[in-house]
Formats: structure tokens, C-alpha cells, sequence
């Protein structure tokens, strides 16, 4: 069965990594006939199902019954929702969960949930046995565009996000975009944020479609299939080109170094800031910066705040509630992100809209001035 | 400087997995000089040292100082010795030092002790940031001649042996054949049932210069220098054809399906048995299995009887002090080995010495009827 022409409305995005290679598949309702794409690809017949107590009501019976119609014996967990659940206690009793059904290495580890549970479940499929089988099911916007990609996984420790984990490919995604009419605007708006950055990093064209057409990506249909085809193909491309991360996947970033660092300094608190939020200012300073350094036009910078603006997302530090700390300690959390080398601070700059690119030498001074400046804008 | 010639007792061995390439040093007093060698390998200068509480008041210091001479800023944690320590636990406790100690992707984990410890402290650097690089500094010659080429790494959990770990190769492996002095002769005896194994896999000629030689490996110098050499090289030939055990490196295993299962059978309690003892006795098991089948001549499983009880290993299953469970027990014990597939029994078997094979259909009956009968003897 030739799945892309079967199904009118689905796409699949094929992310060419050699012996990693594996499928994206995108469409609507895929959940209810997840056991039939799972056989067709994997020689296995267990599986262990990780998701948490948001996605559970909604989705995980559907799933075990097409598992079962399709003879996969699959047993589940669910765990607590949020980022608090990426722990090492909650990675050993997933491990143990898998190791209890017998999963061997043909069977898989099924993710079902978000960017948390992807990042955690897959880390477990990264060590069971020294590698399962890893099937993605990504039930929120963010995860079904960028964490589902790239085969990172992780749990956080006390000293930071995402510190413990392993490079592990899923051998399937699932992307059901259904499931996303459960999303609240919010969430739906925060994952936007990243598709609209794989037009900003080096596809023009792509933008200018988002530009026209983001209203129907968030109704749903066609376009928001299309919208999450182009981001799987967009950041496959780059990670197929860079799989470890030593160069080019850097630009994925893009948005991110001072997203990150809004991040912290409000402490992870989601009722303040989501990491979306923080992308898209991210995104909107990262263009901003590169204009006061005469590096891209002004007019690209307001054209990115226009659009962002226009989802209604954020483009502005002072939009986000509450105090934040002094322009020091931003700073520092900037240092701190481990995409710094050597004590340079590395940034993704832009010399237009589709034109980013990886600096490396960006001097603290100029950083300092321009987040003094900006802040209170 | 190249070391291959500027010390006359130093061989290097180098493994050519790609862009995970990596040598093997193998001589005389090498933890003394142990921080130039990283030095000029690794661009990191900043390294968390595992061992454990016998080796540590051995050669701990020695290894400290030479890292400080060569400008390597080094902290170190120091186990439990023994089977136990491959836990989640530990595991969480080395992560939580390299971590507190700064170790970014270009510094090192270092290995310092035997097979545990590597084990140990290879998946902690195959996940702290998803990858650090990882130095082996083996101390058993079991770790020098098996664990320390491969990269598997592994812990143990409640369900069985190594179930969580990662494929992690090292940057560097520094064998430093003065330490092996230290061990009993019992513990040397061991490491050696893997060197013959090697020469029973597929190198003739070089079981045959055991036969002669193995007095000299034995007691340290050029010899015992050669032998480790040439154990490196031949599992470093057999990882580098397949590094993830798709095929052809579960000829590794030889002896070890049986042996396996001994361990078992005694809890793993190593006042009567080790794994090495175990591989021993495997060893022979699977070349008088191979003659009964017709597959080898009965001359070859003497050879290899002679030359293992020449050493001081075991090889017959009576040698084993205690009680042993009933056959159909063992038989559970090879049937749950991780190298089953789909109920057919795995085993490596042989032509003849240094003509093994993989044996993927081997009837339960033979094993069994051959067990009853080998068992008694």
C-alpha cells in the first residue's frame, strides 16, 4: 500500500539517515490505524507505551486497540504530565516497564504525548538493551515539528535541561493532526513559533506562505498538514546533513540562545513564559540584533515582529509578566547555554528573512548593550 | 613523537571505526605517563576519573599527577568493587560528578579499573551531554583483552545482566600490562580464557603460539604485551565489521552461551565460579558439542581441553564446586540468554581450532541430550 497516494490528505516526509532512515507520517486520525503502520515497518510484535494523564483520556485507547487489531501485544504507562517528568527516576521505571513486557530489540517503545514524554520515552528506546525500536506519536504542535525530528533525547538533572540523554532515531512517526484540535491556542501558538522559524532560517518562500495562509494551518486540514510536512522536511534536511551536531544543525537555534536564557530567568514558570514564547522573542531579537549590527535590514526585523505579532505570539522581553532579573544575569544564563564553545558566545544571525547563519565571535559588549536597550522596549 | 617506536616494549593497536577511530596503547607503566597520551589525543582538559576501592590506593595517585603534570584539571570518584556497582545508582552518582565537575563533550570520563568500572563508566559518558569522551584505563587483563574493545557499556537491572547501556566507543584505551601484576593468579587465569578464545575464533596459528608461550604471558613482558596486542586486534577486526552485533560479531560469543549459563546456575557467586572460568568451560563445552555433531574432529576438543587445564582453567561443568540445578534448568538459562531469537537457539560452533561459526538452528534436544551426558563427566 503506497500510503501517500492511499489517503488524500496525508504526507510522508522520508528522513534519509542511512540504516537510521525512517518515515514521518502526517495526516488526520492516524492514531486509529497506528497498529497497521507499526507491522508494515517493524518486525516486532510488543510494545510499551509511554504517555502521560493529559494525552491518556484522549488517545490511548484508540491506540491499544489498533495495536491489537494489528497483533501487537503492548502494555502502558501513564505518568505525570510536564517537564518535571523528564527525571531519572521516571526514566528508570520506564526502562523497567519495557524490560518487564520483554521488549527485545525489534519491538518498540512507543511514545504518545508531547515533547516531555518524546524526549523521555525515547531515551529509554536509546538504552533498553542498548537500543529498541523507537515509534514517535506526537501529540502537540512543538513535538510533532521539532522534537520528533532529530533523534535527541534527554532527562534534566539538577544542573540544567536535557543533560543525560542519547542521540536515537525513531524508526516511525506517527503525527496524527486530529490530536492537535485538542491544544489549547496557546500551546497550538507556541509551536507555531518553530514552524514559522524553518521559514526564517533558509526558506523565504515558506514564510511568505505562512504569512498568507497561517489561519488555515491553525483551523486545521490541508494546510496545517502541508505546514508540518515542510518543518519535518525542513529540519530532516538539516539534521541528515549534521546528525551529531558539530556544524550546520546549529542553525536550528535560531531564536533559541536568548530564548533559552528568558527561560530561565523566569525560572521555567509556564503560567509566565513557554518555550515557544521564548522562541519567538528569541527569534524577533535575533533579527532585531542583526539589523543594530548592520548585518540585515530593519524591514526584515519588523516583517518577522509583524507576523509573529499577528498569530499573537510575543516579540518583546517586556511582554512577558512579572520582573525579570538585571541585564547581568541574562547574560550569564546566555554564557551558560551549552551551545557556547570556549567562553564565545555563539549566536544564529540573519542577514534577512531565510538567511540565517551561525556567528561565533559575537563580542559580550555588543550583546550587553543591545539586551540594556531592548528590554524596555 | 610516535610511540610505536620510541618504546621499544609498546605496542599500539588502532581501531578504525571512522570518525570514531581510536587507538589501543598496550605497555609497561602506562598510567605514569597516562596525562601526555590524552593530551595529545583529546582538545579537553578536564577529565572525571571512575574506579574503585582496589585499584584506587594502587594507581589512583600515579594517574593524578601525571594528568596534573600535562595540565588536565581532574576529579575522582572511587566505587565499591564488584558486580553491584554496575546499578542505576551508581550511575546517577558518576553522572552527578562529571556533571559538578563541568565535563563538556571535548573532556573525558575516565575509566580506572576493570570490566565494572568501564562498563560503568562508558554509558555515563555515552549520555552526560549525549556523548563526553570517554578514556579506558583497563587494570584486569579481562577488561585489557574484552570489555575495553567494543564499545558496550552496560549496567545491570532486576530483570538480568547489561539490560540498559549504550554503544559508546572510547578515545582512547591505555592497557598498562605492570598493573596486571597485581592481580591473583586466579583473576589472570580468567582474562587469559578470553585471549585463547580469540585464537579459537579464527586465529590458528596464534592458539598455537599460546601453546608455547602462554608460560611468558603469564609472567609479564613481551610476550604478555604481544598477547594483549593481538587480542585487541582481532576484536577490534570483528567490532569494526559490525559494530552494532548485527552478524558476525556474535562470534565473540563463543563459549559464552554455556558459560552464561554456569554463572547463572552459581548466582554469580564468584568464590565458585567467574565469568572468565565460565567462558573456560564454555570454550570446551561448545568444541566437544561441535564434535558430537559430527562438525569437528574429537582431536581439536582435546587440544583445547589440553591446553585450558595446562593454564589452570576449568573445563568441565563437575569442576565446579556446590550443587548445580537440573539440566532442564541450564537449558532455561541458554533459552533466556539475550542471543536467542524467537525461540531458535543460538550457538557458536566450530570446525576445528580457529574455524568458529554462528549456528543459528541448533535442536534443544541435542543441547539437552548432550548436557545430561557432559554434565556427570
Amino acid at each position: 500500500m503506497n500510503i501517500s497516494t492511499s489517503r488524500a490528505e496525508e504526507r510522508l516526509v522520508h528522513v534519509p539517515l542511512g540504516e537510521r532512515a525512517y518515515d514521518i507520517l502526517i495526516g488526520p486520525d492516524m492514531i486509529s490505524h497506528a497498529g497497521g503502520e507499526i507491522t508494515a515497518r517493524l518486525k516486532g510484535r510488543r510494545a510499551a507505551i509511554v504517555t502521560d494523564e493529559h494525552v491518556a483520556p484522549l488517545y490511548l485507547e484508540s491506540l491499544m486497540d489498533s495495536l491489537q487489531t494489528d497483533g501487537i501485544e503492548a502494555v502502558s504507562l501513564t505518568l505525570p504530565a510536564g517537564e518535571k517528568t523528564k527525571s531519572l527516576e521516571h526514566l528508570a521505571t520506564v526502562c523497567d516497564l519495557a524490560l518487564s513486557a520483554r521488549i527485545e530489540r525489534n519491538d518498540a517503545i512507543i511514545a504518545l504525548g508531547g515533547g516531555v514524554i518524546g524526549d523521555l520515552a525515547g531515551f529509554a528506546a536509546g538504552i533498553v538493551r542498548r537500543g529498541v525500536r523507537f515509534v514517535q506519536i506526537p501529540t502537540s504542535l512543538l513535538a510533532q515539528v521539532d522534537s520528533s525530528v532529530g533523534g535527541k533525547t534527554g532527562i534534566n538533572t539538577r544542573h540544567g535541561k536535557n543533560l543525560l540523554g542519547v542521540f536515537h532515531q525513531p524508526d516511525l512517526v506517527i503525527s496524527d493532526t486530529s490530536a492537535l484540535n485538542s491544544l489549547s491556542k496557546r500551546e497550538f501558538r507556541a509551536g507555531y513559533a518553530e514552524v514559522a522559524k524553518y521559514g526564517l532560517i533558509d526558506r523565504p518562500d515558506f514564510f511568505e506562505w505562512l504569512e498568507a495562509n497561517w489561519q488555515d494551518v491553525f483551523a486545521g486540514g490541508a494546510a496545517r498538514t502541508e505546514a508540518i510536512a515542510v518543518s519535518c522536511q525542513a529540519k530532516a534536511e538539516v539534521v541528515v546533513a549534521d546528525e551529531r551536531e558539530n556544524g550546520r544543525r546549529a542553525l536550528l537555534n535560531l531564536g533559541h540562545t536568548f530564548g533559552h536564557a528568558l527561560e530561565a530567568a523566569t525560572q521555567y514558570d509556564s503560567s509566565r513564559l513557554v518555550h515557544g514564547e521564548g522562541v519567538a522573542i528569541g527569534m524577533a531579537l535575533a533579527h532585531r540584533f542583526s539589523a543594530r549590527l548592520n548585518l540585515a535590514s530593519p524591514d526584515d526585523a519588523q516583517r518577522v515582529e509583524r507576523h509573529l505579532s499577528a498569530v499573537g505570539l510575543p516579540t518583546k522581553i517586556s511582554q512577558i509578566p512579572g520582573e525579570l532579573p538585571p541585564t547581568d544575569v541574562l547574560l550569564d544564563a546566555i554564557a551558560q547555554d551549552k551551545k557556547v564553545k570556549s567562553g564565545k558566545l555563539t549566536f544564529i544571525l540573519t542577514h534577512g528573512i531565510g538567511q540565517s547563519f551561525i556567528a561565533d565571535d559575537v563580542p559580550v559588549s555588543e550583546v550587553k548593550s543591545f539586551l540594556e536597550e531592548t528590554r524596555s522596549e
